[in-house]
C-alpha cells in the first residue's frame, strides 16, 4: 500500500521530470536557428501549469508495461505544447488578458505574435509527437481536428440558453477529454500493450478528462481570486457550463425569466443573484455528482489494469481533480 | 521536345489532379464528426489557388524516379494545406478584408472562426504528412518552424527602415522558400532517390520560391487590381519588401529622405511619387535581375537531373512564375 505522503512525492517527481524535459526542449531550440520563436513559445510553456498530460502519459506508458520512459517523453512533451498551444489561441478569441496570474501573449506582445506563437507552438507539439508510428500520428491527427471542432462548437452556443448537456458534452470531450484520452492510449500504444489495455487506459483518459473540465466549469463559479483568472470569466463570456444548462432546465417561470436575464445581460453585481438560482436549482450538486460518477468509472478502468504503482498514481490523480483548486 | 500547348495542357492536368484530390480529402471529412470545422476550412481550400506547392510535389516525385502518384499524394496535399493554414492567420493579423477576390475568413465569420479554422488546417496538413517516416516529418516540422519564425521576423520589421536585404532573405526562405524546398525534397525521399537528386530537387525548390515571392512582392508594387488583393497592400502594412529595401539604399539626400516620409506616412495619393522614386533608384530593374537570377539558378539544378517530362514542366513552372499574375 502507497502512503499519502508516499503519493505525493511520486507525482511531484513525475511532474518534475517533465519540468526538466521541458526545460531540456527548450534550450534545444534557444540554441537553433528557431530562438525568436521559442523566446516567445517558452514565456507561455515554461510559466507554470500542472503538467496533468504529460504526467498522466508517463504513469500510463508504465502502468501499460512500458519500461524506457525514455521512449513516451515525446509524446508526454507533444500533448503539453499541444494544450498550449490552444491555451494561447483561446486567450486571443477569448479576450483574456491574464493567466495563471501573468499576462497573455497577446496582451503583452500583440495579436501577431500571439497567433504565430501558438501556431509555432503546434507545430513543435506536432513534430515531436509525428516521431511515432501511424497510429499515433492518426489518433493525434483526429484528435487535434476534435479539439478543434469542439472549440468551434463552443464558440457557435456562446450565450445559446438553448444548450443541452449533449452540445455541453460534445465540447468538453472534444477540447479536454479527448486529448486527456489519446495521451493515455498513446502511451499504452507505444509501451506496446494488449488491445485491453490500451482501451482501458484510453477509457480512463476520457473519464478523468471529463471530470477535469467539469470541475474546471465549477471552479469558474464557485472558486476564487487566487486561480490566476477572474471569477465567473465564463459568465462573462457567455460559455454555457453544465451548472447553468442544467439550471435553465430545472428553473421554471419567474425564476427562469430572472436566470436567463442574469446570463444575458452579466455584470458582476449580479453574481450573487446568478449563485443564489443556481444552488436553489441544485446545479452545484448536480455538477459534483457528475463528477463523482467520472470519477468513479475512472477508477474501475484502472481496476481492469495489472496492479503497478503507476496505476496506483493515476488513481491518485483522477481522486485529486475532484479537489482541485486549478 | 515538348511543345508549349502541350506544356501547358499538361500543368493544367496537374493542378486539376491535386484539385480533385482536395475535394475528395474534403468529402471524406465533411461525412466525418469533422464536418463543422471542414465547413469552415473548405471555403479558403476550394476558393482557388494556383497549387504552386502540390503540382511541383507531384512533379519532383516523377522528376525524382518515384512511379505511384498516389504515394506522394498526402505529401502534396499536406504542403498545400498547410499554406492555407498560414493565409488564414496571415490574413488576421495583417487585418486583411480580402484574399483572390473573396472575403478572407476571420472577415465573414469573425476571430474566433479564423483562428479555430487555422488551427484546422494545421492540423489536417499534419496529419496527413506525419503519415510518412521520421525523416520527412522532421524536416517538415522544422520547415513549419521556419514559416513561423519567417512570420515573426516580418512583424518584427514592419516600418522598420533598416531592414537589410539579409533581413528579407531570412524572411522569405522561412515564409515561403522553405515550404517549396520541403515539397520538392520530401517528394524526392518518397520517391527513393538518392542524395544527389534530393538535394538537386531541394535547391530547386529554394531559388522556385525565393523567385516565387520576389515576384509576389514586385507585383504588389506593380501589379492591377485585378489581382484579388488591394496593389500596395505590402506599403499599407509597412512590410520591408526588397524593392523598397533597394530604394532606400540607393537614394540619397532629399529623394532618401522623401521616400522615407512616403513609407512612412502612406497614403494612396503618395503612390504616384512612391513609384517614380523606385524608378529613379532601378529598384524595379533590380528585383527583375533577383528574379531571372532565382530562375536560372533553378534551371541549372533541374539540368542535373536525368532527363523526364516531369522535369521539363518543372523548368516551364520556375519560368512562368517571372510573368506570373498572382
Amino acid at each position: 500500500m502507497v502512503s499519502l505522503k508516499s503519493t505525493h512525492r511520486q507525482l511531484t517527481k513525475m511532474r518534475d521530470i517533465v519540468d526538466e524535459a521541458l526545460e531540456d526542449f527548450v534550450q534545444e531550440k534557444m540554441a537553433s536557428s528557431q530562438a525568436p520563436a521559442m523566446n516567445l513559445a517558452r514565456e507561455v510553456l515554461l510559466a507554470g501549469g500542472k503538467r496533468y498530460r504529460p504526467v498522466l502519459a508517463l504513469l500510463a506508458f508504465e502502468a501499460a508495461g512500458g519500461k524506457e520512459i525514455s521512449e513516451v517523453m515525446d509524446l508526454a512533451l507533444s500533448a503539453e505544447i499541444i494544450h498550449t498551444a490552444t491555451l494561447v489561441h483561446d486567450d486571443i478569441y477569448d479576450s483574456s488578458k491574464t493567466r495563471r496570474g501573468k499576462p497573455t501573449l497577446h496582451a503583452s506582445h500583440g495579436l501577431a505574435h500571439g497567433i504565430i506563437g501558438g501556431d509555432y507552438l503546434f507545430v513543435l507539439g506536432f513534430g515531436l509527437g509525428g516521431k511515432y508510428d501511424a497510429r499515433i500520428v492518426e489518433r493525434m491527427a483526429e484528435t487535434c481536428a476534435n479539439i478543434a471542432s469542439g472549440e468551434l462548437l463552443q464558440h457557435e452556443h456562446i450565450g445559446n440558453l438553448a444548450t443541452t448537456p449533449e452540445d455541453y458534452y460534445s465540447i468538453i470531450d472534444g477540447k479536454t477529454a479527448g486529448p486527456f484520452a489519446t495521451a493515455c492510449s498513446c502511451a499504452a500504444i507505444i509501451a506496446g500493450a494488449s488491445d485491453e489495455v490500451i482501451n482501458s487506459l484510453e477509457e480512463f483518459g476520457w473519464e478523468v478528462g471529463r471530470a477535469f473540465q467539469l470541475v474546471d466549469d465549477l471552479l469558474d463559479l464557485t472558486g476564487d481570486e487566487k486561480m490566476g483568472k477572474p471569477r465567473g470569466s465564463d459568465v462573462h463570456e457567455g460559455k454555457m457550463t453544465l451548472p447553468l444548462i442544467h439550471a435553465l432546465t430545472m428553473l421554471h417561470g419567474v425564476e427562469r425569466e430572472q436566470l436567463a436575464d442574469i446570463l444575458q445581460n452579466f455584470s458582476d453585481d449580479r453574481w450573487n443573484e446568478l449563485v443564489s438560482l443556481l444552488s436553489l436549482a441544485g446545479s452545484f450538486e448536480y455538477s459534483e455528482q457528475l463528477i463523482e460518477n467520472h470519477v468513479n468509472r475512472a477508477l474501475r478502468y484502472l481496476e481492469s489494469l495489472p496492479d503497478s504503482d503507476a496505476s496506483k498514481l493515476m488513481a491518485e490523480v483522477a481522486k485529486r481533480s475532484r479537489s482541485r483548486k486549478k
